[in-house]
């Protein structure tokens, strides 16, 4: 029979899903031009030209058996070592082949780090304002997701509440830093009190307490800055990465899990995972996509263009009064509302052709996300419709 | 804490990854030409030249946006319709759009067709001889694995114990024809009747009984026949399809569930498929590998290599005095050993460099598998080594 628990999932309504379609609609009435779509993050850069070159080269060098043979199940070893070689070198934690295991994208890295380091029962902290599909990612492992209600000072880590919630049934923490949809970059301050408290509740409580770090935004840092790597701070950290947001590949679903090598286990977590892929359908990524994100391990598409976006719009709400956390990364922005009901204040933006989401789902009520991958010529226009949008709808 | 169920699994030994090392420390010494090394079912012919152009082609004129972004959690729109199209007019089975749900490979097809039919606790039945992974493909969905026992006159269906393990516990029927390990297509005869029976007791126990038809071999089938398609005799089928063995992909990690449009709820099995995706970090395949296997949707590698190994492996196990079904697809072979333990037979093959595959785990002991996806050289000169082995072993 049909499992009911999915079939029903199918009669919730996703916000972001009906605001999406509404500005498609929209878009097919007036030019989908001038839409002011800042409703979903979609990369709006092209990949490197040096990604569609190696894959081209690839396919003209390699013999067919060798491209598409079946890679291991912990992927393809020569691109492990390289990926292991270039986080080495980046961070200065001693990464060999054996830490890494090449997933599609960060949701397989996700699906595979929170099975690897908890059991069914076992609670997983996140901390607001996170990402919704976590919700699913963690609650269908059979382990449960608590979420640690925001610090909106700063988008930081609310360390009060987070202690409070840290109890022994919790055994592993999930953050995201980038911060989708805060676009906040955890401080090294952060880090360094966040990892404080897990290894004394660890000590406390007689067991490791793993952190799993979701970094898909990780080059995606503004002002010259970068942003400070979990995995340095905390020993038993599984880095979850995905290549969807630097490379702009987000179609072909590539990414992998670094184990921190001083990790309990280290040297047999990435196997470990191996078995869990059998149970998921997992199988590793394309061969050819590993070989060729291989070829263009330390480059990044032109992510300039983030930045100039989250100025222009960062300025302009500031102006209208906006009560709004700057972000230093990403492609998102988290002001608060002009009034209590977020969804309402969403709504009424609807009429100015601003696609706005509310962040009710995101733990943040009371807020709304901006998704600034857009073009910035499309932000520049948008702001003379933000400016009317507040005039009109709350003056004064 | 490190999930001991997943960890423990590492203790448990792999026949075949033993052999396969063995082979491949033996190659070392005497020259991998020299093992005829009968233990992987990894496709030896090439892709067909016309994939490797869809690639280099989609690369040189698509937009990197549109080839790498995002594509429908249910598969790119577009590619779902060609699979639809293609499927209706070889099979007469009316499949829209909305039928088919892209999937990483098999593997990818099967952890949602599971879950999509049934619900921790139920039973799922399979028929010996069976591809070993679909105990960890079904028992860590929370569902049960249950096996029946084979029909070693001619590896169809062993209906008599069908009929008696088919409870009302049984939500689905997972088949593979043509089948890894035998190499045998189930008959038309065989699908009726297993149609018969489930209808039958679908009626019986009040609920739908679901049928997986895993059909990555659904090409290779020799004598000039074709492999009746299991969906067109019972209507609550999912037709569970690769591109790794018709196309030689199987690194690419690309297939599809095909929903039969005559089953219950037909209309939502794809989209249910989409929620399951994000429990499992599945979120479909490559966008890029979509697209270009739906520009060579209709052809397959050359696979006529494959009947000319059969041929000759066939008529010389014969000649050797084997009991064996004569394979009518696949690349495998399941010949009954020349003493009851296939492990120690297996074992003296070695010392041929005989690379021999006992069948306990696929749930046949007693006989042994070889994989004839090799160079049609090799297996000639393999047949020597075979006589030797028999002669020597086993005189008279």
């Amino acid at each position: 029979m049909i499992n009911e628990t999915y079939k029903q999932r199918l009669s919730a309504k996703s916000v972001i899903r009906e605001l999406s379609e509404y500005a498609t609609a929209r878009g097919q009435e007036i030019g989908y031009d001038n839409v002011f779509d800042y409703s979903l993050g979609n990369p709006s850069v092209p990949c490197v030209p040096e990604y569609t070159e190696a894959v081209i080269e690839l396919h003209q060098t390699l013999s067919p058996m060798d491209l598409h043979g079946y890679s291991p199940s912990l992927g393809n070893t020569e691109v492990r070592g390289i990926v292991a070689h270039s986080l080495a070198e980046r961070f200065g934690i001693p990464y060999e082949t054996e830490h890494i295991f090449m997933t599609s994208g960060a949701a397989g890295a996700l699906a595979h780090a929170i099975r690897l380091v908890t059991q069914p029962g076992d609670v997983v902290l996140t901390f607001a304002p996170f990402f919704p599909e976590y919700i699913p990612y963690v609650n269908d492992t059979g382990a449960r997701l608590e979420v640690v209600p925001a610090n909106t000072t700063d988008f930081q880590i609310n360390m009060d509440a987070f202690c409070e919630m840290l109890g022994p049934e919790v055994q592993a923490v999930l953050i995201n830093s980038p911060n989708n949809p805060s676009g906040v970059v955890y401080s090294e301050e952060t880090l360094r009190a966040l990892a404080k408290i897990l290894y004394a509740k660890a000590e406390e409580y007689g067991h490791d307490i793993f952190l799993i770090s979701d970094e898909p935004y990780r080059e995606i840092v503004f002002d010259g800055a970068t942003a400070p790597y979990p995995s340095r701070y905390y020993d038993n950290t599984l880095s979850c990465y995905s290549f969807s947001k630097s490379l702009s590949l987000p179609g072909e679903r590539i990414g992998y899990i670094a184990v921190n090598p001083r990790a309990t286990d280290a040297d047999i977590l990435a196997v470990i995972c191996g078995q869990i892929s059998r149970g998921i359908g997992h199988n590793c990524p394309s061969s050819t996509v590993q070989q060729a994100v291989a070829r263009v391990i330390d480059k990044t598409s032109d992510i300039s263009i983030y930045e100039r976006n989250r100025n222009l719009l960062y300025e302009e709400l500031v102006r209208l009064g906006f009560e709004v956390v700057k972000p230093n990364g990403t492609f998102y922005i988290l002001p608060k509302a002009l009034e209590e009901d977020s969804v309402a204040f969403c709504k009424k933006a609807l009429k100015y052709d601003l696609i706005l989401v509310p962040a009710d789902n995101f733990g943040c009520p009371g807020y709304f996300r901006m998704a600034y991958c857009i073009d910035t010529e499309k932000v520049e226009r948008s702001l003379e419709a933000l400016r009317r949008f507040v005039q009109t709808e709350y003056p004064n």
